[in-house]
């Protein structure tokens, strides 16, 4: 019987594919080093726990609103105006099931059939699907590793038509690690206004951020503030990933639509879920600052370890918990007879032979690249590494 | 800046919006009696409280697979076995945050744009909306009281064209109250068969049913269960409408390209839920029963209560907890002066005076009806339909 074209298009997150496997394998006893993970491989801080608790024996287990509790609202308006000064009010705030979810109603909310979408590449995989599964179309800018994996402006530019809706701000960036400068992003937000263009900022890494200066779009200007749609959710700040609490700030009438489309298609979020994630914002944030400087620690310790191996380079990135070496001088060789094509062919090789399981920069539109997380142990980084390492030094 | 046109189409749900002004006022302390409740008056049973709280304490707050642990398709595909005695493999369940978006997968794996999907009017509001949001075009079939709001097989027919791709049965079905007949549902199968269609068997209030012989739609046939799309959760059965849980069983293919699309649209529903909800499936089920009993009494209070009011009527409903009184004999009367005009204005004349909270038929597309719930007290339903009375009393 027949799928629909939305359906048939759509491959499953690859990310999460690669991660299942990894889990999978090391579930049946094998020795094998996961740098695919997503998600904190720290557990949820105990007074989160605590809150979720009294949720549950106080029976707030019944629906909320259906674009949330109007306190995990005030929560996260708090969380942007303390952090960036900036001011929303309720009415432009919808908690979603995860940030995925928030960005889904986004695009639900703006886009037609054939409405072009500007993402960066390497891009996060689940931009084209989300696109694409709303009848729009995903328009490709290349942002240069030797830029740091910043665009620039003028190559945006280049690529807006009258079809063109939005422009999707993943700030830091997954897979990169990219932090936007101050001018870049003033120059994607003078675009916006010039061409009447929605911004989909993702700020989802914006706790894991080892530079001094960070911009969060909707700060640029007044302006700017009314054409984003501000994303971002408690599950990597507060390694929440398996409560799924996502959220918008947008314009009054964005939100509004949004919510309407949300009180059909899911309702609310987690109840038990929205009242820890109100508490997670408001409570003491100890927990996140111990997490942020574990991160940064291992990402100079991955780093080094990464430049050590000949054959792969890369440049310390300034968020998220992923760096994204360049492999291009693995591929075109040969490992045990075999030629590495591509970075697929890499990492299933890589897996099969040294038991490491790396993300394909394929998956993000990149071929001369590999995702790896440090979203795990020390140990397990200087295992992985010393892995990969003996796995390039079979290469001819 | 533009919206949309599936977000401008979109009406927020009516009775979540009416259920939501009936929250608020009793909020503020007017003495307001609600009747539009769409979830048990009845707390989360402590089992499964005690499950999540296990759940947050061993730390099984991460992401689970997309389309839901093994562990709770494993617990539904236990259930249907057990009460209807057919087989699905694990590959066969998608578990969603909550059956609205189980239904919202269900459409967006299946429809193209243009593509027709028949509902049984009066219908629940969410079906058409999701239907358009997916591009597809709702054509309504009615169900006439005078059949106990069961449809005509003939009349579905007549409705099939070539661009028909789906029925949808809700059985019981939300507003009417109504159980279908094995009879019906064989006929419904024939016709899928004959045009090769889906067939979106809504199942969520099948625990809530008062009569001995209840049919689930894919046990009619082989080819009836393939081509099902079974739709069910954990909210109404088990309380937990907070917790959003809901579920598919239905082909691997069909199953897979839902799990695709989930992975992207928001990824697992609530770890804590899903682990929460397994052990509510495969816990005891004495709360379960007990809530039965307790609506099954109430529906006959409402009952009498109701046809105990000139002007109103209605039969016992076979299923859920709502009822679904006929109220032509009001539509066209005036209360102090004011002319009633329809079910809208007859619900707002009735909130305003009275301080009763009921949803308009016209929300389900007819305005001949109201829907009253009765997830709420004996002594709420006393006195609502007292002061129901009072209001019809006053009517010239």
């Amino acid at each position: 019987m027949k799928i629909s074209k939305r359906a048939s298009a759509v491959a499953p997150s690859a990310t999460l594919k690669i991660d299942a496997a990894y889990k999978q394998m090391k579930a049946s006893g094998i020795d094998v080093v996961g740098f695919g993970a997503g998600e904190p491989d720290f557990d949820t801080p105990e007074y989160i726990k605590a809150a979720a608790n009294e949720a549950i024996s106080s029976g707030f287990t019944k629906y909320t609103p259906a674009s949330g509790t109007e306190d995990i609202k005030k929560a996260v308006i708090m969380r942007i105006k303390d952090r960036y000064g900036i001011e929303y009010n309720v009415n432009q705030a919808v908690i979603s099931n995860g940030a995925k979810h928030s960005l889904y109603n986004s695009f639900a909310a703006i886009l037609d059939p054939g409405d072009e979408v500007i993402v960066i590449s390497p891009y996060w995989v689940t931009y084209p699907e989300l696109i694409r599964m709303c009848g729009g179309v995903p328009i490709f800018v290349k942002a240069y590793e030797e830029n740091s994996f910043v665009p620039l402006v003028s190559d945006i530019r280049a690529k807006i038509t009258d079809r063109t809706r939005a422009i999707v701000v993943n700030n830091p960036s997954n897979p990169c690690g990219a932090t936007y400068d101050r001018d870049t992003l003033i120059g994607i937000a003078d675009l916006a206004k010039e061409f009447d263009l929605y911004v989909i900022a993702d700020e989802i890494y914006d706790e894991l951020v080892f530079t001094e200066s960070y911009t969060s779009f909707p700060t640029i200007s007044e302006d700017a503030k009314e054409r984003t749609i501000l994303v971002n959710g408690l599950s990597k700040s507060y390694a929440m990933t398996g409560w799924r609490i996502g959220y918008t700030l947008s314009s009054p009438e964005i939100a509004k639509a949004m919510g309407s489309l949300q009180s059909h298609m899911t309702s609310n979020p987690c109840s038990i879920a929205q009242y820890a994630g109100t508490v997670a914002l408001t409570g003491p944030q100890e927990d996140l600052k111990q997490m942020i400087g574990v991160f940064k620690k291992r990402r100079s310790l991955i780093c080094s370890l990464i430049n050590d191996i000949p054959l792969i380079s890369c440049k310390e990135p300034t968020g998220t918990f992923y760096v994204f070496p360049n492999i291009s001088g693995i591929i075109g060789k040969s490992y045990k007879g075999k030629k590495i094509g591509s970075s697929i062919e890499f990492a299933d090789m890589l897996l099969t032979n040294e038991l490491v399981a790396v993300v394909p920069g394929s998956a993000f539109g990149s071929d001369d690249h590999m995702r790896l997380s440090y979203a795990t142990s020390e140990e397990n980084i200087i295992k992985g590494l010393a892995r990969i390492k003996n796995f390039c030094a079979e290469l001819v």
